[in-house]
């Protein structure tokens, strides 16, 4: 190898500083990769100095752009798939458990605990939906006592922390818990598609890609038992338009639902989901 | 390919993604290269949610600490050398031509022009330096009319814009006019190795890797004559100890200059440095 940097060697002369005694090896593992694929893509697309300069604008103001309540990396991971590549490389299930899909931003910690049957659509914005089905171990037996953490947001598009003192604190968010039988079921709302926040550095990019922002409609859940991995996931309305492009890319089959209309009463919707846990072992 | 993201086709899951008739063909090669090699990292060190947690927050704040006088992304960049390798796909010279390297983050515009001989170090601090030399032209003829701009760090490792008020204005930066004998001499001090910036993220990632952050001591020169392309260069002093690791990996054989020991007056050393300038067309 040359002694300095060019353009063939530019990813070795640049490994070679790395001192291994000082370096934890995970880190060592990671930055290598990081440095062949950073060099290899500039070299790739002959990077320009304007396009570089381009880049190192974007890189800044998606940092720049994160609050407390917006995280732009976030949504630059979601919307280039990596959030979801993480989460597959991290949650291997069994073929018949439910599968897992991001968290995404708008999860609260320590909704309320709630009974079985109860509505958590405190606004009334939505066309009512009962949820129901089991919770089951791969081996089908039912869990009880399996927490089910849900959230959604209401008919405009919006979860209750993006609208405080528009919509009532914990709207379309609780906690059930099932008994014997594995059994839950409660009232919401029908979720509706809605776009993540374009006015930043991830909104330029899918606008340069032609990409829309849309999310298909979901309901978001947490289910922990004793016993079981714990599942991140969502049930999707099965027919929304978007569910083919999902801009963060969380949609699996297996998580499609089907939303059927209701007989009579008052629930104008019925969604019908078995949660189906892997045990802890089988990992 | 399935027709939701999964791990083997993650990468082409986003890629498909991409609606060309609204996409620049350009901006597609980059993202496509972008998408491919940010997926394979992922998946060839299989990277675990909790470090996708510390590249989030790193990322994050590698952008929160940018300031109009601090650029954090630019030092990243240098620092993994990606500066180096984007300017040398973009500066490609003739082997004899004098070679380029990174522009730094301390030039100013506007700098004095000053009577060739002048001493551009207005403090005094450091050790009195003569730097002299000819521009010439690839085929050896002497370039009259070349503007050099010249700036580097006082003995105290600091250039004068990171001390306002501590160094004068202007202290270690001057324009000189080649006339037509393309020769040039100037006063200055011999410049002293210095480290980047360390407390942001690239500091953190220096230490991840047992690198030092120091700097090879040079001074910037920045040449310009007409038909001829503009040279962006440092002038290293070749046995400075940090001349094989420089923190940014600018150093070039070609740029390495002898710094020797002046005979009698007042100049303690001499720099003596030829600058080879390629025609416009010979690229």
């Amino acid at each position: 190898m040359a002694k300095y940097l060019n353009i063939e060697n530019s990813a070795e002369a640049v490994i070679a500083r790395i001192h291994d005694e000082e370096t934890a090896p995970r880190f060592k593992e990671i930055m290598v990769a990081v440095i062949k694929h950073l060099h290899a893509l500039i070299k790739e697309v002959e990077l320009t100095q304007d396009e570089w300069e381009i880049a190192i604008d974007f890189l800044t103001r998606t940092g720049q752009i994160c609050t407390a309540e917006r995280q732009e990396w976030i949504l630059m991971s979601d919307t280039l798939g990596i959030s979801m590549l993480v989460d597959a490389l991290n949650n291997r299930r069994p073929e018949n458990a439910t599968q897992t899909t991001v968290l995404g931003p708008f999860h609260v910690a320590g909704a309320p605990e709630l009974k079985m049957g109860t509505n958590i659509s405190l606004d009334g914005v939505g066309e009512s939906c009962l949820f129901q089905g089991r919770v089951l171990g791969t081996d089908g037996t039912p869990i009880a006592g399996a927490r089910i953490d849900v959230w959604s947001d209401n008919a405009d598009g919006f979860y209750d922390v993006q609208q405080p003192g528009i919509q009532p604190k914990w709207n379309n968010r609780g906690i059930f818990t099932t008994g014997a039988d594995g059994a839950y079921h409660f009232r919401g709302i029908k979720p509706v598609s809605y776009p993540v926040p374009v006015d930043g550095p991830a909104g330029e990019m899918l606008t340069g890609m032609g990409r829309h922002p849309y999310r298909p409609a979901h309901t978001h859940l947490i289910v922990t038992a004793p016993g079981y991995q714990k599942l991140v996931t969502h049930i999707f309305v099965g027919d929304d338009p978007y569910i083919d492009s999902d801009a963060v890319f969380g949609v699996k089959e297996t998580l499609m639902a089907p939303f059927q209309k209701a007989e009579g009463g008052d629930t104008v919707w019925e969604c019908p989901f078995d949660i189906v846990l892997a045990p802890v072992q089988s990992r």
